[in-house]
């Protein structure tokens, strides 16, 4: 709920925001234009953009002459600063980090990758993203005086011990603090799946939709819900393990602990691991994808059945969380009606069938830099993304 | 994600919120101190201060005099006004109406309840509420003046054919039309289990937690869930539906369409009849929960299995949602560790049992008139809780 006492906090974000707003959609303004606008008092918005300008997110400019404004001193205006609000996104894949960087109109400007060694260390993780944001702003001239934070994809459940300053897990603070040290900007991290999500919903599959269930269908499977237009976080950070619902409690065993988990069912180790024992030996995930693009009988047959699962895991998430669309992400949502066909079977079987709802489950757009771009929508949605304690210092 | 054309608009809800906060924590305030408390320009603040007299949510008093203050006119001071913003909540339930009144300062100040006759229609039941409200209002002297909105708790999905004006279900339009007739206000709905989560996300079990699983396990079973501090609607207003998730697709058909729901197994009705098939009749819940709390052994192995289902469950809304605390409501509740216990141990097993996580399993707080309180809740809260079209009309 909210709470009487967090209004006066929320005031000045919001505050911030009708400014930032008035000053995107209609170009620079004069103070009184955005006292105008903003409805904000003078003493108000005089000491909102006097920080604003010292933090370098708008700048001051002179007013283009014109007869009507009449003769004294050439107005001001406030304009958004072009060179302000650069934000890089990291996603710390399993054997590769990815990298998007977005300007203040939030346009994603580059993007770059690196691949890391199989069972490369956080640090050996971190060095390469340091590596990589390194050439991508030479390559492309990106200037890093105006980089304002950095949002950083991890994989796994973030509920590890929770550091004073923020809810990295302790594992990942050799990380946050070789980016902080070498870029001067606070770092914000999340689940890299649930930053897909976020990415969907900003850029892809999902823009501007309040209710949305992501999943990522990979070596892993990882999810991401958006409800009521916010990311759903969860109390512990570990929000959106659709991979580790159990389909069966008397299940093998999975490596978070319970059993019977979907991932261990029909992720792509396991399921590789299916083809396997049926003789069909494949190189890897994109080979077992190529395979049933080519339409190996054994194959499709192996995916569309992991797609019925996946599909009966969704239809309860689906009756529990009633989202408009659902988004298919992750290798396996390339394969089109085989993989999509089961699932949407089975939510139209399994969820309030006799309360007809237009559901729509549909494959992601964006492609390998999802969750690096989710981490930059992590930064640009502060309020309803980044609890307080994570939010990027302002002053 | 908060859309940038969102700021605006969120900012007049939120320049009132911080003046009925300020007004609130502080009692009776000047203007001017209006003006500094809240950082809004003395236009903007007067435009809403005197929109606000109008509507009759705060009240001009005259300033105690005191020394210090000087010459001249009394100062006026602007204070919540003692008989403005009184709520009813009504919560239609099958057999029952619920209504609870709430003043200003959102303390709930009458309940009363009023039987309907088994199969009652919509209008049957319209009439019971209307006499309901008179009924209290008359015994406990509340003046109707002061009515602001009425929310409704309603059985059942949300998602029939919206009408333009709400998204009140089709079938119901006889009850809110009667009610805005009768007392001349707004009339807000939500399905009543949402309802008793957000009621206990007020005033009981969950008070403040941002994250919480909520279940009804009563003659159905409903759930509602708070997710970052906000009541879950869904896309469609079905979100919650927990009696409705699948325990098994093969299962017996439900009148939801899909199979094997979890309601039709553990659901009071269900119960009923499989002590019925043990040849133990019981007249129906009361009697159930009773014979459960005499420890009639056969009625206790069937409640707590129906819980290690209900537990089974949870445990993957929990994995999804990762709340910090799941209340457990309805007339089940009652039974304490007969059913918290296996609950808990479903989710302690199936719910990432490798990251350790503080999760709560607790018994509600509310009893009866949980769902019309949640109905006072859905207005007070309503930046979270309400959407837009569905906020009572401000002028």
């Amino acid at each position: 709920m909210a709470k009487p006492t967090d209004a006066l906090q929320r005031l000045r974000r919001v505050h911030e925001d009708a400014v930032l707003d008035a000053l995107r959609s209609s170009g620079a303004l004069s103070r009184t234009e955005l006292i105008n606008r903003t409805g904000l008092s003078r003493t108000t918005l005089f000491a909102i953009i006097s920080e604003m300008v010292e933090r370098g997110a708008v700048v001051e400019i002179e007013a283009p002459v014109s007869g009507a404004r009449g003769r004294g001193r050439p107005a001001t205006l406030v304009a958004l600063s072009p060179e302000a609000g650069q934000l890089i996104g990291l996603d710390l894949a399993r054997h590769r980090v990815h990298l998007a960087v977005a300007n203040v109109s939030h346009q994603i400007i580059a993007t770059g990758m690196e691949d890391v060694p199989e069972g490369a260390g956080v640090t050996e993780q971190a060095e390469a993203a340091v590596r990589l944001i390194r050439r991508v702003i030479e390559e492309r001239g990106v200037r890093l005086g105006a980089l304002e934070a950095i949002g950083l994809g991890l994989v796994g459940v973030m509920d590890d011990p929770v550091l004073p300053a923020g809810i990295v897990p302790a594992r990942y603070t050799p990380v946050t603090e070789l980016l902080e040290r070498e870029f001067g900007v606070r770092v914000a991290v999340d689940n890299n799946a649930r930053l897909a999500a976020l990415a969907e919903n900003t850029w892809g599959a999902a823009r501007s939709v309040d209710d949305m269930v992501y999943v990522r269908w990979s070596v892993g499977v990882g999810g991401g819900f958006i409800v009521g237009g916010r990311l759903v976080r969860g109390a512990h950070g570990a929000a959106g393990e659709i991979g580790h619902v159990s389909l069966d409690p008397a299940g093998p065993p999975c490596h978070c602990g319970s059993r019977g988990c979907l991932e261990r069912r029909i992720g792509g180790r396991a399921l590789l691991e299916s083809c396997a024992a049926r003789g069909i030996l494949l190189a890897g995930l994109d080979a077992l994808v190529a395979a049933a693009q080519d339409r190996v009988p054994e194959v499709c047959e192996l995916i569309s059945a992991a797609a019925a699962d996946l599909g009966r895991i969704l239809a309860d998430t689906v009756v529990q969380l009633d989202p408009e669309r659902v988004v298919v992400g992750g290798e396996f949502a390339s394969l089109g009606s085989l993989v999509l066909g089961p699932i949407r079977a089975a939510i139209a079987r399994l969820s309030l069938p006799n309360s007809p709802r237009a559901i729509e489950v549909i494959p992601a757009d964006l492609g390998a830099n999802a969750s690096a771009m989710g981490a930059i929508a992590l930064l640009l949605h502060e309020e309803p993304a980044i609890p307080a304690h994570l939010r990027p210092a302002r002053d």
